[in-house]
């Protein structure tokens, strides 16, 4: 755990820069609120001419303290900010929280720059600035200037949005989301979404992390950092819509990266992405309280036949269909029910199931070694106690004797059902308001247990790479001025990175065009090579299914002439020469590099596939042939690649192959390749592997 | 509005039937909460032995009371419901309620159908059975066992799930949801929900209309109804999943009709498909208490930009993208904000915003001509009290001179953003703990805005059909004792209809086939026609393309020897010939009958479309050309029709036209036809029309 960071967020004495004694100051509330929540280090007020704050006793500089200070809290306005982060070296201050707005936010860089570096040179690290404060229950500290700590709990959120921020610490009470802490970082000037993501992670007190994200700084190291978290992340990403987008980036002044690139970057990096606010709450509350599912086999119990209908329409939607229960389960269930009840899955105790039978149906299938994870429903009823019955499934699952799996509840009801969901979720048991939620949590935990597996493989470096070979070939495109790759050479830098492309050589004259289409062998396809001809079918100079001398002879002809036709003045390389690949399904794999995550990959089949059905899917580079197998998987077209219509399966493993090659390419050289393609790339059937047809890659600007 | 659905459902006078003096049976229970709740009828229990029960004196039988009785509530046990059912009749007892089950919930069917025989004698209509009950706010009736009635409101619930009805009764008063009727309508075994729509479409009480659905018993008269009906309806549909409807069936034996015909009936019918139960109560708030939104002009207003973002998120997603406000609304709304605010749209009054900048705010929006709709947004903060911006808005939208434009609020916070939220719901803005939630209320009021206005066309009737004609070929085939069409006969029963299918003859020798080719004009295709080859293409019993004479003898003699090959003994009418359609776009249209909505019209691309992608649309027949159109554009490859990769746009009026002749004729000869497909059908350039290509119709069962 970096001492710094918990200096900032654990510290053992706060200063108050710009305390105040007047009440509606946010100087005056910071005091206020670390009084009031119970802080119990010690608090140093800054004000040059009060003596004493809330009974604190003041001093006009943090320099006089005459005491160690770990954190500072900084509400002075902006423009004197960089004096009193100087001054907090000076003393030997650890870390700073910068309520203070003004910064980049309202387009001011330079003076948000200052101040870092000032920081720096002490090392110091800062939170903020534009920020709220930082909220923590284990250390009832409220350095913040709203008014309570959020209701106790075990997750930590971390919200980029101040306001927010406010209103959700409000929120727990109603919500019943219980966090022990609540960071806001502002504009994240110094520690980023990645710091926070690495503290917390080893921070006794938190048992999940929940993040509130409009903008990532850097793409690659929250992956990174979010990789190495071994407790669950949820993020609620705003900013998804474009026009959205264009909204945050008004407000925060945050980057826009691609919503899709984002979506693939959570995934892969095993963050829970939070559809909406609701679910943000719904699944911190799930994966803060309960252990990862680790099976497929979910049971539901209910009171209520309709509730029971719409949790397993949930379980299909969600991702976790069910199963009827084994035969064993059922019987020994049928025992604890009414004749017309059903012991299958849902399992429906009936309405006038009382504590005994849920009890009993509880205890018993939580026990049982096929139930992976549990749902169990209540509909109030005239003749039932909600409390009654919430405690009996505490009671149940505690003494069942099992233990390690995930339950969620539901109570539809009134009054009475709030006040037994809240006793549940008091009791670590989460508790929704509707069935399909109960569901849903179960579905989120299931795929966490998923995500936590897999996300922590490092990252993809195939062997079989000549990185030295692509650059020199990159250079030398660059020396002539260049900021596109010719085919050729692009095929050569692809071929460095270990992808089949399919042979091609530069004729330079029509006699050795004809010498290298035999050594190949004939079909050949030929092409004009020149920087300034870029769509070469457009200009007539390509030419396919060559299949002897004369024709190679012939097409040499045509493409200079329709060449020199296009663009009279064009800078002619030559004729490329090369293999004609047979036939057989067609793919598409691409990259650009976005703004926060770098470069990515593009998958997609070829034809109307991309073009017409924008089947694609998204991955962040490097992927290792796994992940490339699952993005086979993701497309909706994914059945053509399985073998559909009669036709034999694809070599899904050789394309996986490439995938993860072109991938490491795009990522190994990514301060070189702007954006880059393979169009078409043939996949033939299992076994016989994949051409790669034609490659593209334009260059970084230099 | 039907006099005897009235009695039942807003009764003069009540006999219990089965009224008890033991506080534990329902039959007590009816007896008390008909007087807890202020029932102002008269009441009659019956009960052999009592005097009176909860001051209301008893009788030994119904037809001992000696005055008027408009509906008796049943609660005997299952086997003496047929006989107080006959008393009542006798007695001239207008409606009845039963509520004791023991029906064909548990498969007795035969009691079921002989109790509505005897109600119908006597021209009574049945509300259940295996209900709880029915309840009213407006007549202070609860003539059922669950304890209370309802929060006070304008939406009725008619609720399949008794247990659901009792726990969302209770859960009105926590979700600020309010109804003025909930009914049980159990087994349907009489009154079903169709009925039911179209009494509470003339209930003077009832603004929306909210359905709890397992199983509709006659799918066309609910559409009907609802077609009919001026007011929203939301449907929750229960068993969308296979396993769902497996579960539902067991618990109530209802019918499984496919989850995707439901949704499709639900749209063309005008109702408003609910994803789950919180979407189910929030749809119903924004339905009941605003009017609908009558053009596409979104504008948010928003103390936090972060909450801003994730209503235009939400906006993108629920299909009412945010536009910029127009200059003239942005420079108004700029004199009432912060200069760091954003006038924009989301309209970010910032974080210091009171209640002067939402009254101003939302007060110049809500009246600006451009707004359509406005959703408020207020995140809580220390220096705002929540109750006076909810007054705020309120007041704001009623001081400003416009009305008839829906508003949505979302207020995120405590326990005071809670108390304002209640308030502002108690004065009929429909306020949400999301901003999410309130956009999508926002986007249900402009979908039922359409919804409304296109679903109450009659149904579609084309004129140039010759059913007669059609229905004789049919009986030509029966008569033969077959039940599925050749080729031939489809596709004169689809010629019959309107339908331009390709010039197909019999041709009987192979001399007839030479003229009959030389008189469609070649290319032609020949096929075997043969009750017993129905796989034509497997057997080697289809020649295209054949271009003359010569080529039609070869064909005849091929044709011949190999559906002998491949069914020694076929029976064979003789050899299609037929008109060889130019290929163009190949589309499949087909029907199924579904169990409950009867005939289906299903659509989609040809080849990969349809066999790989699944991307195919489903409509309940009939449809007009509309709609046709509609299903063109529904389908994911719909950019294909509409002319991608530099095809000219196809003909989709004349698609059109074929989808809504078939749809007709699936329809009009539902009795006979039980599953039919036109496959491919050849679309061509705009202008150029349609050929149906390939027909098959198979007959239903007699």
């Amino acid at each position: 755990m970096d001492p710094i960071i918990n200096a900032v967020l654990k510290p053992k004495s706060i200063a108050v820069i710009g305390a105040s004694t007047n009440p509606d100051k946010i100087g005056y509330k910071v005091v206020e609120n670390l009084k009031n929540c119970g802080y119990q280090g010690a608090v140093y007020p800054i004000n040059l001419e009060a003596h004493e704050i809330m009974g604190y006793k003041c001093y006009p500089s943090i320099k006089d303290v005459p005491y160690v200070v770990d954190a500072a809290v900084i509400t002075v306005p902006a423009k004197i900010v960089p004096k009193v982060v100087q001054e907090s070296g000076e003393k030997g201050v650890k870390g700073l929280s910068i309520i203070s707005s003004g910064f980049s936010e309202v387009g001011d860089h330079a003076l948000e720059d200052e101040v870092v570096r000032i920081a720096h040179e002490y090392g110091m690290r800062i939170i903020g600035p534009n920020i709220i404060g930082v909220l923590s229950n284990s250390d009832k500290m409220n350095a913040s200037f709203t008014n309570f700590l959020p209701l106790e709990g075990k997750a930590a959120l971390v919200s980029q949005s101040g306001a927010l921020l406010i209103a959700m610490d409000a929120a727990t009470y109603t919500r019943r989301v219980g966090f022990d802490k609540m960071i806001s970082i502002g504009n994240q000037a110094d520690l980023d979404f990645a710091d926070l993501i690495a503290y917390l992670n080893e921070d006794e007190n938190t048992s999940c992390i929940t993040l509130y994200i409009e903008g990532i700084k850097d793409g690659p190291r929250f992956m990174e950092e979010a990789r190495k978290c071994t407790k669950p992340i949820i993020a609620l990403k705003a900013g998804t819509s474009a026009h959205g987008a264009a909204a945050a980036a008004s407000h925060t002044g945050s980057l826009a990266g691609s919503a899709k690139v984002y979506e693939a970057a959570f995934e892969q990096a095993g963050v829970a992405q939070a559809e909406d606010l609701n679910d943000m709450f719904d699944t911190t509350l799930a994966l803060s309280l309960q252990p990862t599912m680790k099976g497929d086999n979910l049971l539901i119990v209910t009171n209520g036949g309709g509730v029971g209908v719409l949790a397993t329409d949930a379980a299909e939607k969600f991702g976790l269909p069910l199963k009827f229960a084994p035969e064993d389960v059922q019987a020994e269930l049928r025992k604890h029910m009414p004749s017309f009840g059903s012991a299958k899955n849902p399992v429906d105790i009936t309405g006038g199931a009382g504590l005994e039978g849920y009890y009993e149906g509880v205890k018993y299938s939580y026990a049982h070694p096929w139930v992976d994870g549990m749902v169990v429903l209540y509909c109030e009823t005239s003749v039932t106690d909600p409390q009654e019955i919430a405690e009996a499934i505490y009671n149940a699952k505690n003494e069942s004797g099992a233990s390690g799996k995930p339950i969620a509840v539901s109570f539809i009801g009134g009054d009475r059902c709030e006040a037994a969901m809240k006793w549940l979720i008091e009791h670590d048991i989460p508790t929704y308001d509707a069935p399909d939620l109960a569901v849903k949590a179960m579905a989120s935990l299931r795929k966490q247990d998923d995500m936590l597996k897999t996300a922590h493989n490092g990252l993809y470096k195939p062997t079989d790479v000549d990185s030295d070979l692509a650059r020199k070939i990159i250079a030398g495109a660059r020396a002539k001025g260049r900021d596109a790759l010719t085919e050729v050479e692009a095929k050569n830098v692809f071929r460095a990175y270990g992808l089949p492309v399919t042979p091609t050589v530069l004729a330079h004259s029509e006699d050795e065009a004809v010498q290298l289409a035999e050594k190949i062998g004939f079909p050949v396809v030929m092409k004009i090579v020149s920087p300034d001809i870029l769509h070469k079918s457009d200009a007539g100079a390509v030419k396919v299914n060559i299949k002897n001398e004369q024709g190679v002879r012939d097409a040499w002809k045509v493409i200079m002439e329709n060449s020199l036709a296009y663009k009279a003045d064009a800078e002619i390389d030559g004729v490329a020469v090369q293999e004609m690949a047979p036939w057989a399904t067609e793919v598409i794999v691409g990259s650009v590099n976005d703004a926060t995550f770098g470069p990515t990959v593009m998958f997609g089949l070829g034809g109307i596939f991309v073009e017409v059905m924008k089947d694609v899917t998204f991955k962040v580079a490097p992927i290792d042939e796994a992940t490339a197998l699952d993005m086979q998987s993701e497309i909706k077209s994914s059945k053509i690649l399985e073998g559909a219509r009669g036709e034999s399966p694809r070599d899904q493993k050789a394309l996986a192959n490439v995938l993860a090659h072109y991938s490491f390419m795009v990522y190994d050289l990514k301060d070189e390749i702007a954006e880059s393609d393979a169009n078409p790339v043939i996949v033939y059937e299992n076994g016989q592997g994949v051409a790669v047809v034609d490659a593209r890659i334009i260059l970084t600007k230099k």
